[in-house]
């Protein structure tokens, strides 16, 4: 990452008041779990990407509380001076499991799990949820906003509504892992290597004295990569035949039209009607204007001649549902040596937790390569896959299947161990390619925009009778 | 700004792309007037706050392209060896007017007047976009849930569920110039000054064998300020009689329960009852859990008993509509030193520009001191406070109104001149008390949260008139 800034005190203040308060409670070592999971999935799609983990390890490793930070906190006169010394020296000693970034996830499953002292566990929360929360947003929106497209490209292009700089910039790296072929954003490109592209405002047209002059001077400037956006006055009747008129005169080696107002469908099939009239089969269409997801499909099912979009506002906010709702929960403790379960019950069933000390397997079909289902262990249990394993629904026990002839994959990938990071992250290709595939693995029932298919996540026989026991307030050795 | 990063390359790429076509046009010292303005005020309110221009003065002292920022263009084979060397070389000449922060602001009016050279004129659209819709979209939030709060504090809680860390800082920045009365992150409180607060999370009553040892614990700690939060079991049959007894036992400073679940009508009622009745007058009720301005008006309504709202990601993802939807259009344009005024033309009406080089005055009545109402006039033109002003309705001409006994205020601040910054950006502080007061000159009836009354932006008959002869085509001498 490029970003030198350090954002250690990016942080929650009650963070740092439950810090100071375990110092002074002489907990400071006490050995604390955490799951960071999703209960939802955002526009009540099948599944999410999850992404940010990069950006979460850069803030990891550089965790540091400088005398600048010391000073700050002395001037809020809530932390003792032993604890600010604690901080001046502070030495981040947490391991960290997550599930890699572009891996479709589903609710309930931790895709982060810390463990450590739980003054530092406590105290990362705020930047694990941040920076997973933002991204899994938008590489989520992106992947169903690529679905939609059928294979056309979709470039990102909402910089000038992202919610700041790192939302437009770490918004377009996660766009590319959900499957956008590139942005709008240069420092994206510069930084991320998320190719970048973009051509002309109607501002470029309106400094010229008509349409065909604006247009022809562009095409002789860039005559390999020549887009022009034809709305600036009238679609049909103006700009449409004043970019042909200049591919005919320049004949630039890529040619395209943008259209960014009026109706998409209408205009792009009448605008290639006249394209390929005038010869010009190779010319692109881009489409632009506040679409999503819903309204690319339903264009697209309209015949709408399209061969690529850009996509803005509604993809770099989320804006049909901008918050994807991580959150952060204890989960186990060490006493003495011994690992003591934790759940948080609530009166909503959906919010109570899943006890312990966890892994997440994920199944997949030998034959067909498909994912199963995913399967939520006490840490420590293997699934064998040379045996039949039996799975069940945990709130509906009497359903029950029995798998043969699949393959088992441990989601969770050591990140940290005793505060070292060991873990390298693959290039954001691999990471979009890696998504690609994984949401390939998806039966095309979860991967429906609107009323999916539940995907299984179990719970093992011993997971659910640990919850179970915890549940009636039995203590679970 | 505490921020050294340079985000010159935070840009959409197409900035580029047409800077480089007007160098090589030979226009590059063209000079062209663009405007920013929002064209509709989220969630259907009547007035948005102006919001983000300390964080776009820092952007633009700062313009420079580093080698890395040469030599990544130089890669993308787009751009001419000259203009690389401009931009090398490249200084700010611009002239930029600007609404200051805090300033209730309405449709179609320019809140960032730019003129200069067109290549860097046109550059700087991405960032004036992203700060100032990204900053005015949180704090007119932010002003929406404070007022449906009469008077009761409303904390920013949203880091976690901000979108990337500019997200939550400057989101943070801009609900306190909204009125909010502080902020949990805490790198917002060490960097701008707005005050950070917070508690305890549920993993801390967790971490103690029960809620009482837990709110003992901290009580003792904080003796203080001891905020308990009581929903981690059973509000009322655990948490707060456990508060209640350590209350009682410790008596710290200032006391307060948070409640972050269940509802809040029910639970505060009942809490305040058993607060009061075990003497405990001054301890205060904070609630917490998904709140905005809807649910906050609900539930005073209900008669809740409330003494402060923590609002999260409703409030910093803006979730009920998450963009603000500012543009940034070209308004005229100096040939031979004469300003010819441009507007862009759009079958959708609310899309034609109010062109030329404008002027944002707003009329105060003298004995209320209440808004009257803005007039966009042509840059020269003034309004003589001392002689009656008919202002008309731009859209249904026939209505008139005579106003007498007003004070005129120039909304235009100068910023930059020539590339020189020439404001300094009031404190936090001031802005946030500039925005309460006002908004304090709006009448209820545009401060209404649906459905308001809209707000007169008219414009002066010389206005008009070019507008309407630009509109049928004549040119405007």
């Amino acid at each position: 990452m490029d970003k030198k800034l350090n954002l250690t005190m990016l942080t929650d203040f009650y963070e740092l008041t439950m810090a100071n308060g375990y110092f002074e409670a002489g907990m400071t070592d006490d050995i604390a779990y955490f799951d960071m999971f999703y209960r939802r999935v955002p526009d009540g799609g099948g599944y999410a990407i999850m992404a940010g983990l990069e950006q979460l390890i850069d803030y990891l490793k550089n965790l540091k509380f400088t005398d600048e930070d010391i000073e700050y906190l002395r001037s809020k006169e809530f932390f003792c001076e032993e604890f600010l010394e604690y901080l001046r020296n502070f030495e981040f000693k947490c391991d960290v499991w997550a599930v890699p970034e572009g891996t479709p996830v589903f609710p309930h499953e931790p895709l982060i799990v810390v463990r450590g002292p739980v003054m530092q566990a406590q105290f990362i929360e705020t930047m694990i949820l941040l920076t997973i929360n933002h991204q899994s947003l938008i590489a989520t929106k992106a992947n169903r906003i690529v679905r939609a497209a059928k294979g056309r490209a979709v470039m990102e292009f909402g910089t000038r509504r992202a919610h700041g700089a790192d939302a437009a910039i770490y918004g377009a790296r996660a766009a590319y892992i959900g499957g956008c072929a590139g942005t709008a954003c240069a420092i994206a490109d510069r930084d991320q290597g998320i190719k970048a592209l973009g051509t002309m405002a109607h501002s470029w047209v309106q400094m010229f004295p008509d349409e065909y002059t604006a247009f022809k001077k562009y095409a002789e400037i860039y005559p390999t990569n020549c887009t022009l956006l034809v709305d600036t006055y009238n679609v049909l009747k103006s700009g449409v035949p004043a970019a042909i008129k200049v591919f005919q005169e320049v004949k630039p080696e890529n040619m395209g039209i943008r259209i960014d107002s009026g109706d998409v469908t209408y205009l792009t099939k009448k605008a290639r009607k006249m394209l390929d009239e005038a010869g010009l089969q190779d010319c692109k269409i881009v489409v632009s204007n506040s679409l999503d997801e819903y309204i690319i499909r339903d264009v697209i099912l309209e015949g709408a001649c399209i061969d690529s979009f850009g996509v803005g506002e509604r993809l770099i906010t989320a804006k049909s549902e901008p918050v994807f709702g991580g959150v952060y929960k204890l989960a186990a403790l060490e006493t003495n040596g011994e690992l003591i379960p934790k759940i948080k019950i609530s009166e909503n069933v959906e919010k109570i937790t899943n006890p312990g000390f966890k892994e997440l397997y994920r199944l997949y079909d030998k034959d067909t390569g498909k994912a199963l289902g995913d399967v939520l262990c006490i840490a420590g249990e293997k699934i064998d896959e040379n045996e039949p394993y039996e799975i069940f629904d945990p709130n509906a026990v009497w359903k029950r299947t029995t798998l043969t002839n699949f393959e088992v994959r441990d989601l969770h990938v050591p990140i940290f161990r005793e505060g070292k990071c060991v873990y390298e992250s693959p290039s954001i290709e691999e990471i979009k390619e890696y998504c690609k595939q994984q949401v390939e693995t998806l039966w095309d029932e979860t991967l429906r925009l609107e009323n999916p298919q539940t995907y299984y996540v179990d719970l093992s026989e011993n997971l659910w009778d640990m919850k179970h026991a915890l549940l009636k307030g039995r203590p679970w050795k």
